[in-house]
C-alpha cells in the first residue's frame, strides 16, 4: 500500500469524502476508497472515520482530502503500458523521455507491450499482470485505457496516468467513457491522472536552483510551458501537475498537496474549469492555513472562453462571477494572462513577508517615476510621502531641484557612482517602506549596469522587497540577463503593470494570511432550530407564495412586516386593525411576480373604507388579468430605508451561493450585486457589502441617516444559513430565494424583508 | 526665412492662433509671430489671415497650427551654444553626440563658447552674434538660456533647443522664468523646444529599416527609450521629439507635423500634461484626417500621478476623465503602459487596413486557444464561428476530434509538416476573417520553428493581419529573434493581453477613420440668435436663481416647466390657475441648493387652498432656516420620466466640457456620468449617452416605455452650444451649468429641465 503518513500531511486526515446528509450536492464524487488517501494504521483510520462523519450541515466536507502524492512525483517503480522503441512511433519519444526521467529520479521502469520482449534494451512484459511486483505508478500510453485500468488492481498500482484523449472534451458519449475510467480506477484502488493529459509531470526540472519553488498545475500542458521556462530565468520549479480532464485527481488535490510541501513557495495554476467547488475552496483553505499563495488563470470570463474550455477538457466553467468570488474570498489570486501568472507566482514564491506596506518608487527619470507612481496608485498601492529628514538625507546625494518626496527622482547621474548605493540603502532603511520599485526604462550601461548591481547587492542585505522593471523590449542586455536575473533576491519584471499588480498581490496575500480565520472551522455542522419548521414550508417543484416565502424568512429570524392573508373584504378590514394602520395591500398568488407592474400593490391605506375598496379593486384587477389569487395580503407599512436585494442561487460548480445588491429598478439595470459562497463569516459578509459600487448609499447621502449595515450583515448571514440547511438542486430543496426589497432602516432600526420569492427544486 | 511650404503641408495654413473673441480661454497662447509657421508668399499670408479670422464662436481656433519642422529635424546649419571638448565636462559628451549627428544628417555645426577658439578641432565663435550666417537650429547647453535666446534674433535662427532645467517643474518662480523664455523666443522670431529637454531628437536612427515608421513624442526622454529600442527588434523609427516643459513647441505641434509626413505610419506619445486642450484636439483631428493613428500614454489617472507629473515637467494634467474623453472622441488610442505603447504603435504603423473584422485564433493547443479566445472576446473582438465548409476543409489536415470552429486547435502535429501552411492559408482565405492570431505559448523547435516560418511566409502573401504571441519569457529563441522579428509583415507580441488590445485598437482605429467627420468642420462660427438674450441673463460673479437659470435654458430652446415667480400667497393662487393644476411650489433664492433636503419643494398641489397654505409654509420654513427668498416658484407639474443630469464644467486644460449622466441620488453615489469636449456632433452626443452604465434605463425597463433619447441628445447639443457661446472662466461668463433633473419623457414627448443651477465667473 502507498501513502505512508508523512510529517507534512499529519495535520489533515486523508480519506474519501463521504457525505452523510441526504441532500448531497450534485458535485459530490462517487464514494469509493482511494489508494492515495488510504490510511496506514488504526489511529489514522479512526481519524478518517471522524472526518467522514464531520461534514457541514449541507453534507459537504469541511476538510480537504489531501492525497499523498509523494509516490506519484517520486515513485520507486513505474510501468509504461504501450512502451515503444520503434522508429517513428509517437510512443517511442514518450518512452524515451520516461526512461530519462526514471533514471534521474531513481525509479525502476518496467516497459509493458503485448508484442515486445525488450524496449530500449530493457526487458518488456506483455501485460500488467506479468509485472514483477507492485508499481507506484503506471503510465498508460494506450488508446483504450479501460481494460488496462481494470488489470491494474492486480498490480497494486498506486497511480495511473492516462494520456488518451477523446473523453469528456468530445461530448456526452466521451463523458460517459470518462466516468467508466474513474469507476475502474476506484475499483482498482488507485488514483487516476487524466485522461487527456501528458508528460509534464515527468519533465526535466533544474536541480541547481534553490530557494522556495513554484509548483505548477495546468489543465492544458502547453499553457504551463512559459511558467516552466522560468527556470531558464533562474526561478525554481518543483512540480508540474498536468491534470487534463480530471476524471479523478483534480486541481484541488494538487493545491492541497503542494501547500504541504516545504519546498513550495507558491502554487501557479492554469484552470479551465473546476470539478468540485467545495474541494477547491477546501484546498485554498489549506493553502491559506499553510501561508502558501495560490495564483491562478481561470478561463471563462466570456461566453466564448467558457464554450471553448468545455470543448477542450470537457469542463463547465460555471458562472464567472461566482468563480471570481470564490477565488477572492479564499485568497486565491486571479490573474488574466500567463505573463502575470509567471511574474506574480515568482514574486510570491520568493519574497519574504513585508515589513511595511509602503512602496517607494525610485527612478533615474522624473517621467518614469511619475508614470510608475500613477500606475502604482491606480493599482491601490500606497506611496507614502517620505519624511523631511529622509528627504534631506537623500538630498545629500541627489540635486536639490529634483523631487525626492516619493517617487524619488535622482536625475540619473548619482546612480553612476558611489551615491547610487547610498540612495538605495537610505530608502530601504525607511521604516514606512516595505517595497522598493526601481524602473530601469532604458538601459544606458554606464548608469544602468551599476544601478542593477547596486540593487542586487542591496537586496542581499535587506529583508525588504526590491523590485526592478527592466523596460527595454530587447532583453538581451547583460544587466538584465546576468545581474538582475542572476539575483534570487531581486524580483525582476518587464512591464510596469505586471510589477505593480504583483506587488499588490504580494501585499494583499500577506494581509489575507495574517488575518485569516478559516470559515470551515466555524461552519455549522448541525441544523439550527429553524430547520425543522422551515423544511415543512418547502413545496417540491413549486414556487412559494409571497406569504409562505416570508414565513420561511421569519423561521430564520429575518424580520418581515406584520401581515395577514385574507380572502374577504371584511377579513381585510379586521386584519388591518390588527396589523395597524397605515397598511399596504398586495394581491397574493404563488406564480405572481412583479405585482407592482400590474397595479396589484396599494400602499398607505389609512381607513377601513379604503381597505374595503382596495380589496375589491385588487381582486377585480386579478380577475381581469386572469390571475388566480390565494388571497390578499394586508401588511404593516414599513418606514422608508435603503432598498437592497439578498438571495440564494445555485452555481453548477459551487452549489448554493449568496448574493447581495442594491435594490430598485435602476440597480437592476446596473447589476450592482456581489456574491459569496458558503461557508463564510461575518467579515466576508461585510466585504460582500463593501464590494457594491453603490455602497455609499448605506452610509447616508444627501443628509440621510446611515443605514443599519449590521442588520444587513445579519440578514446575509441568516440567508447563508438557509442556503446551507435548505438549499440544493435535489428535489424538494430550496433552489432559489430572492428577498427584494430588503429595506434597511436607519442605524439601530434593523432591516425588513418587504417581499420575497422562493422556488423549490 | 525658414518654413518653405511643402506639398504635405499645404492643406492647412500655418500661423499663430489669434483669438478674435473677447472670451479668451485661459489656455490661449500669447499672440506672436512664429518663425516655424511663417508663410513664404502673399497667398499663404492671405490664407493665414483667413484662418486667423475663422475661429469658432468661442474664439478658439478651428484649424491646427502645423509648424514646418523639416528644418528642425533636418537642419543645414546648427549652432551649439556652450559647446565643449574639455575632458569630464557633461557638455563634452553632448557636443560629441551633436557632431556625430550633424555629420550623419549633413548639417554644418558651429560651436559657440565665450572662451574657446576651437571645439573638437572645429572653429568656435564666442557668441551667437559672431555666427557666420543664419542657423536653422541653435542648441543651447547653457545654464541661463535667456540672454542667448535674445541674441538669437540677430542670428535669424529658426529653432532653439533649451536643455536647461529648473523652470516650471520647480514651481511658480520657475514658471515665470519659463514664460520669459517663451516671450524671448517669440521676440526672436523662433520656435523653442524645451526647456528641460535633451538630445533625443538627435539620436542615431537606424536607416536600414523600411516600411511605415513610428514617430515618437515624449515629455520625458527616458520614457521614450523603450520605443526607440524597438529598432533593435526591426521596427522603424523616423523621429523623436522630446518636448520637455513645452514653453513653446508642444505635443500637439509634433502630432500635426508627423501626421503630414509620408514616412510616418503611427505616432507614439508619452504625455504628462497637455498645455492647450484645443491644440491637442486639432492635432488629433489632423491625424484623423490623414488616417495616421496616435497612440498615447497619458499620466494622471490618479492624484499621485497628477501631482508627480506636475513636479516633473510643470504641467497640469487636468481632470483625467476629461483627458480620457478628449482622447476617445478624437480617436487617440490611450494605453496604460510603455509595453502597450510599443506593441500598439508598432502594429498600427505597419498593418494595412483590415479586410474584415473577424478574428481567427489558431493554436497548437486547445487550452491556449481557449485562453486567448477568452481574452479576445473580453477585449470586444469578434471570433466568428467558421462555416461548416471551412471546418471541413480544416479537418482535411486536423484530426476530426479537435475543434476547429474558432478557435482552431490543430493538436500540434500538423504544424510540423506540410499541413501547417495549408491550415494558415485556409484561415486567411476565409472572407469573414481579417486577423489571424497564433499564440505560440511554448517553443518546441520541431514544431514552433516551422510554424513561425509558415506564418512569416503566409504573411508575405496576404493583405490580412497575421499576429503571433511568443509566450516564452526567455526571448532568445531563434524562431522569435530571427523568423518572427525578422518579418516586417508579422506583428509579434509577448503577451496575450497586449496582442488582443492592440488588435482591438487596430480595428477600432480603422472604423474611426472610415466614419470620421471632423467636428471642426461644422462647429458654429457665429453666435446663435439665443446668444444676445442669454448674455443679458448672466450676472458676473453670481449664482443665478433657479428661475433665471431656467430662462437661460429657455433662451437656448431647452424646455422648462411653465412657471411663475410670485411674492404673495394671492399671487401664488393666480399663478397656479395660469400654470394649470396640479402644480409644484418651490422656494426660490439664488444661493439655495438642495431645496428638497430642506423641505422647500412641495408637489402635486391641486387646489387654491393648498397653494395658499403651501406659500405660507414655504416662506415660514425659509424664515426659520434664515434663507432670504426672492419669491416662490409656482410650476407646472411634469409627468414622470427618466431623470438625467446635463451640465457644463470648466477643465483646466480643455476649457468648457459637457457632462451627461443619470440623475437621482443613487446615480450621484455611483457617479454614472460621461463627458465630451466641444465641438462635437450628434453622433458623439449619442455615444456620450451610450457610455453611461445605466443607459438601459432609457430603453425602458420593467415594462416602462422607452425614453425620448432624441430629445436628450438635442438637449446635450443645445447645452454644448451654450458652452461654446457663453462659457469660460473669464469674468461674467457662464462658469458652471447643471440641469438636474432633466426629465426625459417617453419617446416622442421630449425632455424637460425641472431644475437648473447656473454660476457666472
Amino acid at each position: 500500500m502507498l501513502g505512508s503518513t508523512r510529517g507534512t500531511l499529519t495535520t489533515g486526515p486523508r480519506s474519501a469524502r463521504v457525505l452523510a446528509c441526504p441532500e448531497q450536492s450534485p458535485n459530490t464524487r462517487p464514494v469509493h476508497a482511494r489508494a492515495g488517501e488510504s490510511a496506514d494504521g488504526a489511529g489514522a483510520a479512526a481519524a478518517d472515520a471522524a472526518r467522514t462523519q464531520d461534514p457541514d450541515v449541507s453534507g459537504r466536507p469541511l476538510h480537504a482530502a489531501v492525497p499523498d502524492l509523494d509516490r506519484f512525483f517520486r515513485p520507486e517503480s513505474v510501468a509504461v503500458v504501450g512502451a515503444s522503441d520503434a522508429e517513428g512511433r509517437p510512443n517511442t519519444g514518450i518512452t524515451r523521455q520516461l526512461f530519462d526521467w526514471a533514471e534521474r529520479v531513481g525509479a525502476r521502469l518496467h516497459p509493458v507491450h503485448p508484442q515486445r520482449s525488450t524496449v530500449f534494451g530493457r526487458p518488456c512484459v506483455r501485460s500488467v499482470a506479468e509485472l514483477p511486483g507492485p508499481v507506484d505508478l503506471a503510465v498508460l500510453l494506450v488508446a483504450d485505457p479501460l481494460p488496462v485500468l481494470e488489470q491494474l488492481a492486480e498490480a497494486k498500482a498506486g497511480f495511473a496516468v492516462v494520456f488518451a484523449s477523446g473523453f469528456a472534451e468530445t461530448g456526452a458519449e466521451g463523458a460517459e467513457a470518462q466516468r467508466k475510467l474513474a469507476e475502474a480506477a476506484a475499483r482498482a484502488g488507485l488514483r487516476l491522472l487524466g485522461p487527456n493529459t501528458n508528460l509534464n509531470a515527468f519533465e526535466h526540472f533544474r536541480d541547481d536552483l534553490d530557494g522556495p519553488a513554484i509548483a505548477l498545475i495546468t489543465q492544458s500542458g502547453h499553457q504551463g510551458r512559459p511558467v516552466f521556462a522560468l527556470q531558464e530565468l533562474g526561478i525554481r520549479l518543483s512540480h508540474w501537475a498536468p491534470t487534463g480532464n480530471e476524471a479523478d485527481l483534480e486541481t484541488a488535490d494538487f493545491v492541497s498537496y503542494f501547500a504541504s510541501r516545504p519546498e513550495v513557495g507558491a502554487v501557479a495554476a492554469y484552470v479551465e474549469g473546476l470539478r468540485d467547488g467545495r474541494a477547491f475552496l477546501l484546498a485554498a483553505d489549506r493553502a491559506a492555513r499553510s501561508g502558501v499563495p495560490v495564483v491562478a488563470v481561470k478561463v471563462g470570463r466570456t461566453e466564448t472562453g467558457a464554450r471553448t474550455a468545455a470543448s477542450h477538457t470537457g469542463k463547465l466553467t460555471g458562472a464567472d462571477a461566482t468563480a471570481d468570488a470564490a477565488m477572492r474570498q479564499s485568497g486565491v489570486i486571479r490573474v488574466a494572462g500567463l505573463d502575470e501568472l509567471q511574474d506574480t507566482a515568482a514574486l510570491l514564491a520568493r519574497a519574504r513577508p513585508p515589513r511595511a506596506e509602503g512602496v517607494a518608487v525610485y527612478a533615474i527619470s522624473g517621467g518614469t517615476g511619475a508614470h510608475l507612481s500613477d500606475l502604482a496608485a491606480g493599482a491601490g498601492l500606497t506611496l507614502p510621502t517620505l519624511s523631511a529628514a529622509k528627504q534631506a538625507e537623500l538630498h545629500q546625494w541627489i540635486p536639490g531641484y529634483l523631487s525626492v518626496a516619493n517617487p524619488v527622482d535622482c536625475g540619473g547621474h548619482p546612480v553612476g557612482d558611489w551615491r547610487g548605493r547610498k540612495i538605495i540603502d537610505a530608502l530601504l532603511a525607511d521604516p514606512d517602506i516595505g517595497v522598493l520599485i526601481c524602473p530601469i526604462t532604458g538601459p544606458f550601461p554606464p548608469m544602468s549596469d551599476r544601478l542593477a548591481q547596486d540593487l542586487a547587492d542591496a537586496a542581499e542585505e535587506t529583508d525588504k522587497l526590491v523590485c526592478v522593471v527592466w523596460g527595454s523590449p530587447v532583453g538581451t542586455e547583460d544587466a538584465y540577463r546576468h545581474t538582475l536575473l542572476g539575483s534570487s533576491r531581486v524580483a525582476t519584471f518587464r512591464t510596469f503593470a505586471n510589477c505593480v499588480n504583483a506587488v499588490r498581490a504580494y501585499l494583499g496575500h500577506h494581509r489575507f494570511i495574517r488575518d485569516y480565520r478559516s470559515p470551515f472551522d466555524s461552519a455549522p455542522r448541525t441544523p439550527s432550530p429553524s430547520f425543522r419548521k422551515a423544511r415543512e414550508l418547502l413545496r417540491p417543484g413549486e414556487r412559494l407564495s409571497e406569504h409562505a416565502a416570508k414565513q420561511l424568512l421569519r423561521a430564520y429570524g429575518i424580520r418581515v412586516p406584520r401581515e395577514q392573508l385574507v380572502t374577504s373584504a371584511a377579513g381585510a378590514v379586521r386584519s388591518a386593525a390588527q396589523v395597524g394602520y397605515p397598511v399596504v395591500m398586495k394581491a397574493s398568488a404563488p406564480q405572481l411576480a412583479h405585482k407592482s407592474d400590474y397595479g396589484l400593490v396599494k400602499v398607505a391605506l389609512t381607513s377601513a373604507s379604503q381597505v374595503r375598496e382596495t380589496y375589491r379593486e385588487l381582486t377585480e384587477v386579478a380577475r381581469c388579468e386572469g390571475i388566480e389569487l390565494d388571497g390578499v395580503l394586508v401588511c404593516q407599512m414599513v418606514d422608508p430605508g435603503v432598498e437592497m436585494v439578498v438571495g440564494v442561487s445555485q452555481d453548477a460548480v459551487f452549489g448554493p451561493t449568496v448574493t447581495a445588491g442594491l435594490g430598485g429598478v435602476l440597480v437592476e439595470v446596473l447589476r450592482d450585486t456581489a456574491v459569496r459562497i458558503p461557508p463564510f463569516g461575518e467579515e466576508a459578509a461585510r466585504d460582500l457589502i463593501g464590494e457594491l459600487r453603490g455602497r455609499a448609499l448605506l452610509d447616508g447621502v444627501r443628509g440621510r441617516p446611515p443605514a443599519d449595515v449590521d442588520a444587513l450583515v445579519e440578514v446575509v448571514l441568516r440567508v447563508q444559513r438557509m442556503a446551507l440547511e435548505l438549499s440544493g438542486t435535489a428535489p424538494g430543496l430550496l433552489a432559489e430565494l430572492d428577498i427584494n426589497p430588503l429595506v434597511v432602516l436607519e442605524r439601530g432600526q434593523g432591516a425588513v424583508a418587504l417581499d420575497a420569492l422562493a422556488v423549490c427544486g
